[in-house]
């Protein structure tokens, strides 16, 4: 069940050949890579992962090949959509197709808890008995709820079991998430796992996020099950100038790609038009940063 | 040619039966409707003809019976899209289905005059020879577009044909895109027409907005076109009233489709869902108003 | 009592000279005019007023002037402001020279119903016991309060007397504000009175706006009070069309001090820069709105 | 001249004392304590010193003293204000006190480059001959520049010394400024430091920012100044886990003002209400990290 889901859930770019196609076989080497370097689970379809450039043919290929290739690892698909019939329709689709659920956040425009709730009633009411993790992520959707708001979106609507919590600052919203009573959910965290330790020991279930370099993510996680606190922020900083250099929103997202390419993860770092196109200065910061993180890794043995 | 349009373009709305299903029956006495009231054109899939709320297959069902009972006038398709790839395909499903044109507002998002060159340079280079309808419309998008932006849209992209103007106020920045030289486009204006005297003083085409009442729309244009002036503000007075109550937001809309059911242009006024519902109260506000139009008008004789 | 506030208030201008200083002797003749023309009320400091252009100093001689001629009906001043210091000492400056309230707007940034609740438990905090009106205006201060959460700080703050409803639309809030139980407030309505027919209807005690024919406001008031609906229609429609252009933001604000000058009101219709000037196409426009308005004035005799 | 300003500039904190006054003794120890760091100059009144809660009274107090113990360094004032005739009388104020220069940023409702470059010119045409600094700020102005817009007005006001870049992601911006000819204006950089090794490189004049050790502030760029990129990063990289937990929006300062506090620079952590309160589980999170910085710089030598 997706209320029980734990660990590294990596959010998922999406390649694309030189010359801006859909490159399905970089996508199973990503996925590859992914399940490599300790992925828990995938989220198809997101923000970062371009998701909203891709045709509906193509998000369905993408979705296709991500979980052909999971290795039964749970896939969740980002289905948000301005329109709750398209919604209800694409997340028909991700089931078909075997996702382990979906993911929605509210559209831009919702501004008070009423009309919050309202959205959600209609679109729970469309789409039936489907595991959803809630995106609570204003800073992309201009749409802020409050933990008593969530609070009552889980109550009312068991298909909830699991939050994605984006919302900076996240770590008293956390805590008070964790406190609030009710029915048990998942909590995983975005925001390119910036905070990541301090999230883990405010309670929550793991990462929901991007990096090019996924063994911090699911390797920070498990040093914390472990009760190795010190130990997990030892790893996590020797990642931190890159994984602050990749939270350059889609300055970021080009960054991430690129050193993916350079990993063999994927073979192109093409993002898709309109998106932004590294310079030799950006590779050359690159560069520093990615021999300054491999040496601090190396470093710590 | 799409830029040597004028007169009344009519922002229809889509009706749906009592249960939410898209009635295309509806649409065949709705656009008969429209014509029998002077409509020149006809636009689908608008922010008020609840465009968003559409699959993608009654999007093309809707778009294809409008056209079927457009008798030649031409049809325009809003489909402005987060996606540009999306964009693109419902641009040439539209223009394939035998649409003149089709409708582009900016994404939101989109904050300096080069983010916004640099979009629509994607988005031509994506769809094409096709005739543009290009929408300004900030209150709905959050994207504004000064004058001078717009200008270099136009001489940039041959395929403007058209602006829609519903920047508030409009009255000066009509004046200023009619003074800015360059190759000449038809503008027309949206916010429900609430100041199409004015506008067609400052030398608009003509009005590309939505009411229960198109003959007012068509009249009014047909007044100002023949020089008068006086008789075009006589017509739209009469109107006002109405007008400015269906100026609120899809709770106007709600009470458009409404009249538009008492009218007998539609069998039901439903809103699909997401939206507002009328209420008693609503209905009696709603009998006082059509009764004065209809008072008004007749005395007018 | 504020809460036993009634009739017709109203959001008045400030008059500049022609360089731009505040026109102190034109304060004196505007007051009176508005009183002459059946204001019940006024409020400074306002949007619209351009209270955002004066310094504390100005501020401070334009309040003082406004109760010096107001003949003891209640004047009510704006003292919204980013710092919660700052405002209280505005509404301890306020109530020292003689107002009967202040009104207060939620700042900018507030974005859930916790915010908004613990930023008025700050205010009325510091500025203790302080008649206040509540200004519900998101299309200036983007923060939108539910009925609820309005209701909640009614039942929380004693202080607040008076709900200035400005949300638009906002025929459904007034009706379910007023059947919110609760503690009675008064609901006055702003929005440039562009629904104070139906506002009326749905219960409220007053407009609470600008306009350059005060005199329209409160005989729409006086007539909804003795039962003459149709009657209040029939005024408020004479004026509506020169109404509606005065709700043009500032170019609206610009047009209404023209006509007030035209009224010899005040002596200068100037605006404080940054702001419109109106053109010698607005003048033409104005002149034909406000002799048909003056004509339809004289047929209903 | 302020153009030539270089060096690491504080975004200063005003210290309360636990009632919520300002403590005027902790701004003399502030300063001694920032001093003592390397700081070059100073900026006070910004937003992470929480300069809009202060009344003017407050303000002017807080500038006097900082410029009294800046030991000659240059001191800015934050001057930003809705309403334009206040900003002339703070900048007045402020260069009456001392102050080196002010800092401007545009007001929340700014859309288009005409409406920035018509709202800078009334700015500049009221305050006359003062060095400014033009922050780029649009996170919390909501107003975005584009570099041409930026480059336009530096040509056209030659008040405007230094601009203060914190549009996130800033790198391609830092760059193309410098690429864009004209007039040399200084480039300083904010966003709490968090990309200061990067920025350096694309050529800004240093750093302003707050931070609880300014010490890195000012080593980081006197090494980067020597040359020594490396060391430069080794030395950022060690406070960068503490930088990027104070970079929490009001959280973060409230954690920075904790730990000022523990190092003696202030006597009291208060926020100014409203603002958060840190808990037990943020001591802890700060003690953790703090043991760590200080561990990392010692590992250094």
């Amino acid at each position: 069940m997706l209320h029980e889901i734990q660990g590294s859930h990596i959010i998922a770019q999406t390649p694309f050949d030189d010359r801006g196609a859909v490159d399905a076989a970089s996508i199973d080497s990503l996925v590859a890579f992914y399940l490599k370097h300790g992925a828990d689970g995938f989220v198809v379809g997101g923000v970062s992962g371009e998701g909203g450039k891709l045709t509906a043919a193509e998000a369905e290929l993408v979705t296709r090949r991500f979980i052909a290739g999971a290795a039964g690892k749970p896939v969740i698909v980002g289905v948000s959509n301005p329109g709750t019939a398209q919604l209800a329709q694409l997340t028909a689709q991700a089931m078909d197709l075997g996702a382990a659920g979906v993911m929605i956040a509210p559209p831009a425009g919702l501004r008070t808890e009423e009309e919050l709730l309202s959205y959600f009633a209609t679109v729970f009411g469309l789409i039936g008995d489907v595991p959803v993790v809630l995106q609570d992520f204003p800073g992309s959707t201009g749409v802020w709820m409050s933990v008593p708001s969530i609070l009552k979106l889980i109550e009312a609507h068991p298909q909830i079991q699991v939050v994605k919590q984006e919302d900076l600052p996240s770590l008293e919203k956390i805590s008070r998430l964790r406190a609030g009573g009710g029915r048990r959910v998942a909590i995983l965290t975005g925001n390119n796992g910036l905070y990541l330790p301090q999230e883990l020991g405010r309670g929550i279930d793991g990462p929901m996020a991007g990096f090019s370099h996924p063994e911090m993510l699911s390797g920070v996680w498990r040093l914390h099950q472990k009760g190795e606190v010190e130990a997990a922020h030892d790893l996590f900083d020797c990642y931190l100038p890159l994984l602050n250099y990749e939270a350059q929103g889609f300055w970021g997202v080009a960054a991430r790609k690129e050193v993916l390419r350079r990993r063999g993860a994927i073979r192109h770092a093409t993002m898709r038009q309109p998106g932004p196109k590294l310079t030799a200065r950006h590779q050359a910061e690159l560069d520093l940063l990615v021999r300054r993180v491999e040496r601090a890794v190396a470093a710590r043995g």
